[in-house]
């Protein structure tokens, strides 16, 4: 990974008053560059072939300027042009997995948020070993005979919400397994799935402190997942396996939703564990970041994944959230990169945020 | 249909710097209402034997007079009160059905929007002729012995929801069909749907352009259908079938729900396809209109059916969107209908509007 | 109960220029908190051991002063303090839960809204005497050998979500009942479910006009249960059955939505005639209160509970709701209560809404 030194020393070159905010026109880039624009900042849209025409409609979240790559590959060849325009990276999970996380973590450009995370969250044992050590209980692992409830089983090189099935139990399980491919088998908890949306800032004062810095809860929200969530009006999972129709798990879009209020005091726990976690580990996750979770009906939470980024499911919220309301009205988590990168600047500590 | 030049005839007998927005006072009056109120329109409010007390609850949404009819049969005969004040129809779904589509057509009173859509979309053939003309994809119609995949089957005179069933495969179909009654097969989409909630200008100049005027993308989605969305706590299919419990598809509500951004481009396309084929077979449908689709567990999106006006599913979104806020804040669709009149009257073109 | 003088001659104490606004850390108190704030009120927390910290996370609803008890058997003992800052509490569902009814029934201490719902709501018996004695239609009662249809099944003791069954229909229920435990059938009504959020203020004049104060609607929602939500992905009732896994339904959170506009003129008269009979039977039930309705495929609503209280489902509007929004923008639940104590304090009228 690039250092912090090689990165400071193009941030010290930076005209610091006229800082933009750049992206990969994807994912959650309206919601970035509106909030980006709503403190003031210039904005830069990366982009394929040529500028996507659907940003014409929504004029508020339209970036200043456009800069064409052929393709995402050749991302590299433009940072010269970046660092020109004074501009900060604001890295999404498309962005990422456009770009290959190993090129990512090796772009000489100043990026927010803290890179060395990606290596702990792309991997699934590091994953679990930084999530598992910060006292977070996770679905267990189970092996074959060792099944005794519904299981999630994921076929090896798995992607985008197939190559899954769940089983109930072991008699299932059996039926399914396609012993010809490599899998894992996770404990499938039956529950009502939430997904988290924090911020930590290492700068704010006030606010549910940590060790050092505050935590932020934005926002939640459930995903909408293609088929799996209509494919109950066809038939039960038995039902439909007879009939040759298999379950996936592609998510399309995001519902809005919020938790009971007595849920707050472990929700705020679980992303206070990750976040300490994470400083002592590779020196914080810095941002935003959402915890995929299952609330069982013992209102247990178990967070079965972390992105260590900016989620799609914020995208819902870009005129405020029921929690971030309670901040500042209106208030979206591409509005609070805004105005972290805004208060790292006035501080002069911008070296906290980017790397 | 009454011709634009009787229409126009009538307009120009309007005080034009006195408009005021009529609809029928059920489906979005109170976001139609409301949004005119906010464009400082006057608001007259048509309903059956005496104002809904319900008005009394939203005094931002209360039209400013109500205009009493003993039924909806009898609103050709109030035609001269709402011309007297200046009236522009907005018409919608319950609008349209309570009076009946052949009168409606000839109503000599300014309406908002392309009265010609009407022909095209109330007539399955024609409507798939327009889509489909416009190379959208549609769930295909299939014949009992070609069925090989989930279809839905409609008996003819199915109305709001019921008449209904869907079947797995063709032995579930034998099993269901009734043979003494009409029906057409459609294949079943297995995906998520979502409900696209668009708005073609002609006027407006900047935006989403196309080969005359902007496309607009306000918000969007998911009906809540009664029974189908809960009475699977009962069981399968299959099981509620042995139970004799009939699972039916009335709408009762609408849900808030977000895409995911990297499907903003298709579904802008999938809109532009339509109002330029529109524009070449019927003049243009004008202002609000809803594509119903499903979006596949490959990101595909199919379009099952179109409703050329305002949907009941805005209603969600009165105070703005996740997209309709990168416009302007808090728009709705009844706002940018009252903007569009609004526009049209400083412009002088409300012959482009109005039919 | 304790009597309405015993309350106004503490009231008549109080510094009413100086009232402060008190409920117990959970539940919907940031909601509460928020909007009392939005009205220019002191607020007071009350919480066991320590201020729970997620507040520091939420400025604009942190309280004003913590108040601490070790256990909230200890309420009684803070009275005195509470009645020196001049507070007015606001129960909500954890409130009267956490205290017991009795308990709260006698508090010395103002209340918004009438004490004497209480024991009309907390009985099966009277709350079904009430809501029908109203006119209104409930899920029948009935006996095993009656069962016709689905049923709901729950256990003397089910609390929070289990101790339930669905049973499609009679040989369904005796598979499934354990005849050594007391329980009572329901008749299970199949449609979709909103929870309507109400509220009834005795001194508005302008509005839904009852025979006495008028009527809102301010939002509704959809709750989350876990497991029930989501638990269909692993197998139908039958299927998981057979894997011993069961059905719960407990709230884990709550997900907005809109009703259709024709439903409104039923929605209103429910809410109505509940008012009414309330006035009637026990003096009124002031401020909000929830139906728990079912839409069926027919579009009757059935109710099935009453909350006479502030929803936590209200929470996800702390910012306003397609509905409330039409009465003033942005008007949370929480903002209405504030504004209610409000007006009768200056009219002089502490009385007609406190208990």
């Amino acid at each position: 990974m690039i250092t912090k030194e090689e990165i400071m020393e193009i941030v010290e070159n930076y005209d610091q008053d006229n800082l933009s905010i750049a992206t990969v026109c994807s994912h959650s880039s309206l919601q970035i560059f509106y909030g980006a624009r709503q403190e003031g900042f210039r904005t830069i849209g990366i982009c394929v072939k040529e500028p996507p025409r659907f940003y014409d409609a929504f004029p508020l979240a339209k970036p200043d300027e456009f800069i064409v790559v052929d393709s995402y590959k050749e991302i590299p060849t433009i940072l010269d042009e970046l660092r020109t325009k004074n501009a900060i990276i604001i890295p999404h999970g498309s962005f990422v997995e456009y770009m290959g996380g190993e090129v990512f973590a090796e772009l000489p450009i100043p990026t927010f948020g803290n890179r060395a995370v990606l290596e702990w969250e792309s991997d699934r044992e590091m994953e679990r070993e930084w999530l598992e050590g910060a006292g977070i209980e996770m679905p267990k692992l189970v092996k074959p005979q060792e099944i005794d409830g519904p299981v999630m089983v994921k076929y090896h090189g798995a992607k985008g919400g197939r190559g899954f099935f769940v089983a109930k139990n072991y008699e299932e399980f059996q039926e399914h397994i396609d012993p010809n491919e490599k899998f894992t088998i996770q404990e499938f908890i039956v529950g009502t799935r939430y997904y988290l949306h924090f911020f930590y800032s290492p700068l704010r004062e006030e606010g549910y402190k940590l060790s050092t810095g505050i935590l932020e809860m934005l926002s939640m929200d459930r995903r909408v997942e293609s088929n799996a969530d209509e494919i109950f009006r066809l038939g039960s999972p038995k039902e439909l396996e007879e009939a040759d129709i298999i379950p996936t798990y592609v998510v399309t879009g995001n519902v809005p939703l919020v938790a009971r209020e007595s849920l707050l005091p472990k929700i705020f726990n679980l992303g206070e564990r990750v976040v300490e976690q994470s400083l002592e580990l590779f020196g914080g996750m810095i941002g935003p970041f959402c915890l995929e979770t299952v609330v069982t009906d013992k209102l247990e939470i178990k967070v079965f994944e972390i992105s260590a980024r900016i989620v799609a499911g914020t995208n819902i919220y870009l005129a405020g959230s029921p929690y971030s309301d309670l901040i500042e009205p209106n208030l979206s988590t591409g509005k609070r990169i805004a105005q972290e990168i805004k208060l790292a600047t006035s501080m002069g500590q911008l070296d906290k945020i980017l790397s």
